[in-house]
């Protein structure tokens, strides 16, 4: 398998976005949910930033999916 | 939700280093296959860093799984 990294996170990025939109929470709002900033939420999302394993669980977790759920989207 | 961040690093770990074994792969193995260090992989494999989306996106590369996969393990 030969995924890209950089696409791989931009596509993350609007997978994660998704799921917040649905779940009807703000950045900030998830930003609170998940004890970081508001500003990193928003650089996941655009992916400017090559974010953490435990983010991702305080993502997840703020989210009210498995962290693998946040990996799962079709690759573009 | 509420996963710990900590023991999921820990479970992502054990599940990468049975995946490698599976492979039939050595840490030095697994590390050229990604162009990290084995020292990385070994520091993923026992929970000592957090690591980030690239380097997993390298290393279910190098698995030839997809890196959602990588999450995909029962929380113990």
């Amino acid at each position: 398998m030969n995924i890209s990294e950089e696409n791989f996170i931009v596509n993350l990025g609007i997978h994660i976005r998704q799921l917040r939109e649905k779940k009807g929470l703000s950045q900030q709002g998830l930003a609170d949910d998940c004890g970081i900033t508001k500003s990193q939420i928003s650089r996941i999302e655009v992916a400017t930033i090559n974010t953490t394993v435990k983010t991702l669980v305080k993502i997840a977790n703020a989210l009210d999916v498995e962290p693998k759920e946040l990996l799962d989207f079709p690759l573009k």
